[in-house]
């Protein structure tokens, strides 16, 4: 099963494309879509989805898992991250029915087993856990990369992570 | 010059569509895209982004102005209207660049020569600038129509209010 996470940001959005065939899990690639501020706001959502199209399209996962968001500083920020995350669900679900999502918590809880795991030890778990030389940078493509590794690990469970 | 105004909203996205010349403004259409609680997001955004390129298709618009979105009651909310409106600006930007933007307050100004104008004074103002017969239903698809009319309105001074 391929599986690509995403950590859904407007500024960066970070990505990582996992394999998984029974208990073992293969690092296939990783990276983040930037868009730059000072970019009129339509040509930053429109690189972010044509980013997410690019990457299903050339990885063909069988599902994608995003990292939910629950926190933003405030409303203005939140209605540009909501918009960032609309771009690359919308360009997921054109290719595949199957998205899944992971809060936070999910996601530490399943790469360290503990939920209120600080980052530089989820980032040394996912370095670990795919026998990477160096940690991924940046942290948004390591935080995609540990979302792509919880949905592996969700098992037959996974139902319960579908998008709603 | 045809407009599209577009008030975007999650479970209920209004939009008008005129036509100016000159100083003269008519009604083409207008309406609502809406999507219903209990379904899942992805395809709520994608009849969201789907509906908007249709209405482009189907309208053919030289510019589609946008309410722009200031307040929301909550950061959760705040994400949902901001992916609603992601889904629908990369659609309306595949169609084309002359995308812009208005506050509430510019909306009102602009129809009723009020800032501070309430709903029934614009939604008044708005029956009567196009000569119809009744207020138009429901208040999104009026504010939409309010968005296009103000549009029309700005002149060529609409560059100040091209989406950034």
């Amino acid at each position: 099963m391929i599986v690509l996470g995403i950590d859904p940001g407007y500024a960066l959005m970070g990505w990582g494309v996992v394999e998984s065939k029974g208990s073992r899990i293969r690092l296939i690639n990783y990276g983040v879509i930037e868009t730059f501020a000072g970019t009129p706001m339509q040509h930053r959502l429109r690189t972010l989805y044509q980013g997410v199209r690019d990457l299903v399209n050339i990885y063909r996962p069988d599902d994608v898992a995003f990292e939910e968001l629950f926190f933003a500083h405030n409303v203005t920020t939140a209605l540009m991250v909501g918009a960032a995350r609309g771009a690359a669900i919308i360009a997921a679900t054109e290719y595949t029915e199957n998205l899944y999502e992971y809060t936070p918590g999910q996601i530490k809880q399943a790469v360290t087993g503990d939920g209120s795991a600080r980052k530089p030890q989820i980032q040394a778990m996912v370095k670990m856990l795919l026998g990477m030389n160096e940690i991924p940078r940046p942290d948004d493509a390591a935080d995609a990369i540990a979302c792509a590794i919880t949905h592996c690990n969700s098992g037959v469970a996974k139902e319960q992570f579908r998008m709603k």
